[in-house]
């Protein structure tokens, strides 16, 4: 249905889903004809991009995360099979898992997952897992996404001992093979698992491209299983590939539904304007932000359930806008931040300064209809803590908009699988668009490279002293000494010797300086 | 120690205690004798504060929360008297807990804690619970924090059926005693202890003002226990009174200790500038906002533990210095957004941005020296993930500097109890300074009311449209034939309609409508 053109209410309403897009709440009512151009230029460049162009031209790559969930729109007949073959795949290991038709390594039924992947490997599935849990799962999941020794401890701490381990399917995420954080977070758990005594590979599954250094490492034919990525689906799209759809079919989630409910949206996604949902909420962003970077999109769900959304689209949003050049080569600095976590919590955190402060912020509400299962109490005025809920989030809408700041409402009836795949479709599609509006690549994030690389040099640079120190025991250099020896940095020195000899017993911090203490 | 000035690198070290304060990722180093006047203004007013100025304008009140760590400092005999007793009864109360001298209503020692609060009595603890947890918790803590019946379906399964809930304290929080999401939440789990014929009041403990609401209610005898509030401690920062000690000394933290650290930093803080890290921390944000509104600051802590560390500060910073006027009363749309959830995670998310995206943003990196308990294995080249950690860490910083981003990093050598006490004590002095330095009341929050006002207006809307469809079963209405009988908004109604007839089944839509249908 196309967006309404009532009196101050522009509304956009899916009838057969019920999805809903409520512009009451802007200042100023979306003006279409005045975007037309632009609109048009960005639905070109989307069906383009879904008939398989190079859309990411830095990486010459194409970007298909579209065809995941409709495989016959794939621009190859391969890609298609290889989409459908992999969906297969992941459904028919999944019920060998559950069925206990695959055991782990002494035998037992699989009865927890372990996932090890960062960024685009973890955000999705962490954020759907958490939404769509239930007392009815499969699994319960766990997450190590990140290189924190601690933070791994705490993990496997919750995960259990021996049996409890021995039970734990492990999933290890790398589209490229060489992420370091999640290379280290499976050398630690081969090593916990060597530590059981326990066979890792008869436990662990991996994710990776087809021909990545994960892929072809001499361990390769160990595993219990491998699914594939490809080089068509970047990371923060990619929760619809195996990536997530191995994990949550695993915890029990409804994958059908949840890429059903993705397709749909992507179906009203190619409408024209006035009836695209995707298309219209890039337009609000739009329309706030001038096309300019240096804004704050709050993103207030009112559910706990999808307290994780916020989290799951600064990756999609931020990573995909927040770019230096545009795609012409000029400099931009583009960028839309994202924050938020749920409603009406955040009323009693940051909501002051969305209502009071600074005119670069707005805000998606998500709405979801549904209160709870089952009948709820009265608590009081012969209202229920749901109706509550609701309130506070319309409460909050009018006091924005009575305070100068726009907002819109994004209902869904419930949070199921379902809904949950419509608001990843519309999301991603309305990040295509903008993107598209300023002109920027969305499908590449090249500055994630520049701190990577610096941290190259960072352990170049602690082995370099550390291997000083040790070839001169009980010799004490403090970081300014050592850095005109080493011809380094002093400062980046003082953070590593100081983080050495919290860590390693052989280096100490004495004499106002660093030292290896022989042995 | 005084901020050193060698070129190029401004570093900030407390050799006692460890904390340090690196400026050398900033494109220009902080230029202190600029900011002079400014400083000797906010160091001013901050000890006005602490002697028991009138801080709080707007609401006539004294701003305390220092007193908390320091009673002897506070401005009346009477009140160091409630604090230290205040904490001393806590001390006791939570012996008796721990030692089963207490026991919950079917006589069994209590083992777990429901923790009811939201914003400043949700944030604080739920940080601090997740930061110290470790396998030594004496108590587990669960928090309902929102009015979502689903929310609080999902706390309630996870604390278990009748035997776990009797073993279960119930704390609830609200400083007013009426604040509606904790009420709500009170009664769903008045109504939970019910339906298990538990006795809620023998296992339940309210934390409120004297003279509250709740605190004078006729059940108020009924509880096991009670622990005040004061006026003079606002919400986002409380986390040192009963409302984050109780909930936490339950848990086996050591308040001691997390109350020691915020002492020794308090005291740093009353410094001169230059040997003043809260101050040189707020030179930094105000180098970087110039004293406007609409920057973003990143907080990056390097350490799954603290990764609640930023969702705390977006109250704290955002809900201080969010204003719409300033303490002249002039338009000034002040605030200064935060967001960050931990590194190197959040490199594979949002980084790029920070690094490539707009001018607006700057950083602070939280890093923690030790890696974990125990050694940790080589997991590449030499080195640990922990190294990699610090590595990454210290590769974004100079990223961000390579691109034109200021950052700061702040450095502990632990996540313990003590340092967790320095960072709170760090941020919340350093945010009462930014708050001086551009002129704005940091301790009300006066558009927090304007939501659950227009909130108040929803529920009655609501009970107006429910009793008009009830008083004419079998008719049905759309939200535009409604609005015009009431008197009403399309919009709000047409939200409310939708919501009503998903949760009450006497509410259906159908015949293009809305109606209730007859029994």
């Amino acid at each position: 249905m196309k967006i309404t053109d009532k009196p101050n209410w522009q509304l956009y309403l899916d009838e057969a889903s019920g999805l809903a897009l409520d512009f009451g709440g802007l200042r100023q009512p979306l003006d279409l004809a005045a975007y037309a151009e632009k609109c048009e230029h960005a639905l070109a460049a989307m069906q383009s991009l879904e008939a398989g162009a190079i859309a990411n031209p830095d990486e010459g790559r194409m970007v298909g995360h579209y065809w995941l969930r409709r495989p016959e729109i794939a621009p190859t007949l391969q890609i298609a099979a290889e989409i459908t073959e992999t969906q297969q795949k992941i459904s028919d290991f999944v019920q060998k898992i559950h069925t206990g038709a695959i055991v782990g390594c002494t035998g037992h039924p699989f009865t927890q997952v372990l996932v090890i992947g960062i960024g685009g490997s973890s955000l999705g599935p962490v954020f759907v897992s958490q939404a769509l849990k239930s007392q009815q799962d499969k699994m319960r999941l766990y997450f190590i996404d990140n290189t924190d020794p601690d933070g791994m401890d705490s993990v496997f701490a919750a995960i259990g001992g021996h049996d409890a381990l021995a039970q734990t399917l492990v999933i290890v995420i790398s589209k490229s093979g060489g992420t370091i954080e999640t290379q280290n977070a499976l050398v630690e758990t081969q090593a916990m698992f060597a530590s059981e005594g326990l066979d890792f590979y008869a436990n662990a599954v991996r994710i990776t491209q087809r021909g990545s250094g994960f892929d072809t490492a001499p361990d390769a034919e160990k595993w219990l299983a491998a699914f594939p990525m490809w080089n068509w689906v970047g990371g923060r799209t990619s929760v619809l590939s195996a990536v997530g759809l191995l994990p949550l079919a695993l915890q029990g989630v409804d994958t059908g539904a949840l890429l059903a409910g993705a397709a749909v949206c992507d179906e009203l996604g190619r409408a024209e304007p006035a009836a695209n949902p995707s298309l219209l909420l890039a337009l609000f962003w739009l329309s706030e932000t001038r096309g300019e970077g240096g804004s704050l999109l709050a993103v207030l769900p009112y559910k706990d359930r999808l307290m994780l959304l916020a989290k799951y689209l600064q990756q999609l949003v931020m990573e995909s806008l927040g770019k230096e050049f545009d795609l012409a080569g000029r400099e931009v600095r583009q960028g839309l931040a994202v924050l938020g976590n749920k409603g009406s919590s955040d009323q009693h955190s940051y909501v002051q300064q969305l209502v009071a402060g600074p005119r670069n912020a707005f805000v998606v509400f998500i709405e979801a209809l549904s209160d709870r299962e089952g009948a709820s109490p009265v608590v009081r005025e012969a209202s229920t803590s749901g109706d509550y809920l609701q309130a506070f989030l319309l409460g909050t809408n009018q006091a924005l908009y009575d305070h100068g700041q726009s907002s819109v409402i994004i209902t869904v009836p419930e949070v199921s699988a379902y809904y949950v795949g419509m608001l990843i479709a519309l999301f991603e599609r309305a990040v295509g668009f903008y993107a598209d509006f300023v002109g920027v690549n969305a499908y590449h994030q090249p500055a994630v490279e520049f701190g990577k690389k610096a941290a190259g040099d960072i352990i170049s640079l602690k082995n370099q002293a550390y291997q000083y120190l040790a070839a001169r025991p009980g010799e004490a250099y403090d970081a300014a000494a050592l850095a005109g020896l080493l011809g380094a940095s002093e400062r980046q020195l003082w953070h590593i010797l100081r983080h050495l000899a919290a860590n390693h017993a052989e280096i100490s911090e004495q004499h106002g300086g660093f030292l290896y203490v022989s042995e």
